[in-house]
């Protein structure tokens, strides 16, 4: 037996993952934008306008002094005759935390190098019988390594025969994707997705939920990279399908205010509570990137 | 020279305030509903429609347990042709601040009793020609008891000469209450609100400012009193005179865009950074009352 007197460095557990997560979250971007363009295209727009196209515009993280390069993103935002705003941002960030946010970000204490890697999806429709949704999903990298993400719905009458369709399909595309890794995965996420959007002020739940996940590393990354391929798959499998379903229904001027006022719950979930939302805002990231989530139209009465 | 043997309790230099500023708030609320209203009845309004008239609605501050009566206050909503939302709110209310809040009042550590009255107003206009405005004054009485308060204007084309006349004619009132009371209000008291109303995620200001002071107490309550007066009286000379001074100029629909995009911003701030907001919905405050700032249709294009 010797000792080595040379050795790669150590390899921790997601960094091999951090170039295929990264050509992951994009090529899932590819096929969303494609399947919500195909959806602009179909017969049945309640909207009357040409179908709407994606605009990219792509932005470059603020370096600190001495950085060379911080990475960045790429926003995408359509805005159609389906969707009156989407936004599927992708971006591949790296650099160091603020002292104040590595004391926060679990193994950036002592080292608060990062690199992160994720794409994020608002999408507010025309139509108030369409659900708005949400997914995001990521791969953190600090001293540890985690993915994170989810996905949520927010029908504008929750409590509607039709919303809870909705709800049934989008909760069942996600609970096979988790149970195809855990059982105990579907109800835990549920859970979670359920308390973490929740209106406090309001004491009100901000839509149908879906799930949510956050600094999930069960000891196999690439296992836990193939949860979250499933919840993005999940996602494009069953959100396009609520929309077409709903997209060709007519509706009153009475239910558009109220789609409208159902928004403003939206914003002040977003800019009183989301912690993605603050997070960005605190620590310089690209505003117009952050805040697309927000609605193009909203009422508070 | 004898030892008193009763005496009445000692009585703290803001008690004898509370109801004159009660009175004050009330009488204020009144002055300025009536000049809004001859304003909706007069000649030039831009929006078809029949004047406006304030809808009148009262709420109990929720009591804790063995507590009797929390007190309460009353809300205004003005939705009318000039005005397209305006709230006018008077509260009176009083109790002991939650252990968590009482830490961050001065006076509240060691004692959690509080007494509290004051009038706030926010108004946002139809046309995007007339700046939106805000509007407050307060006493606050724990161990210890102050004034606080403040008005700010915001045009929509901050930049734009009729902006900074109508800026100009705001502030002369306000630097007129201020100096009849203290050569150095009125520069500290502006550059407060410049500080305070300022969107840091933006690097930008929510409008032209005006003034705002908090936890004023200069030993002499009575005088403290004058000034929050003057301060209410300078609103109710100068905002009404550009209102109608502006209300009669037509707009394009894009001009109006451009307003409810900057309304955005005031949802942002009020959401994000406003302490009285935050306040308001971590306290279990009214939320019809707290949220009535929001602007009544915004857009985040």
């Amino acid at each position: 037996m010797s000792i080595p007197t040379s050795a790669a460095p150590p390899t921790r557990p997601h960094d091999p993952l951090k170039e295929p997560a990264r050509r992951w979250f994009e090529s899932l971007r590819e096929r969303i934008c494609n399947a919500f363009e195909a959806i602009e295209g179909a017969p049945g727009a309640a909207v009357e306008a040409p179908p709407g196209r994606f605009v990219a515009s792509s932005w470059r993280r603020p370096t600190a002094p001495g950085e060379a390069d911080g990475g960045g993103g790429e926003m995408r935002v359509m805005r159609g005759r389906v969707f009156e705003k989407v936004g599927v941002n992708v971006s591949t960030v790296w650099g160091a935390f603020s002292p104040e946010f590595a004391a926060q970000i679990p193994g950036a204490a002592a080292d608060p190098r990062f690199w992160a890697s994720g794409i994020s999806l608002v999408a507010h429709l025309w139509s108030p019988h369409v659900p708005a949704a949400h997914m995001n999903t990521r791969l953190i990298v600090t001293t540890e390594g985690w993915f994170a993400g989810g996905a949520d719905l927010t029908p504008m009458w929750p409590e509607s025969a039709a919303a809870k369709d909705d709800a049934g399909l989008f909760h069942a595309a996600l609970r096979a994707a988790c149970e195809r890794h855990d059982a105990a995965y579907y109800p835990r996420f549920k859970e979670w997705c359920d308390r973490y959007f929740f209106l406090p002020h309001r004491n009100e739940p901000r839509g149908l939920g879906g799930i949510f996940y956050d600094h999930l590393f069960t000891g196999n990354a690439e296992a836990d990279f193939a949860f979250t391929r499933d919840v993005g798959e999940a996602f494009l499998e069953a959100y396009p399908r609520i929309v077409r379903r709903r997209m060709a229904a007519p509706w009153s001027a009475a239910e558009r205010h109220h789609q409208l006022v159902r928004r403003g719950r939206y914003v002040e979930f977003n800019l009183l509570h989301d912690r993605g939302t603050l997070f960005g805002l605190k620590t310089g990231g690209n505003i117009e990137a952050i805040l697309m989530s927000l609605p193009p139209e909203v009422r508070w009465p």
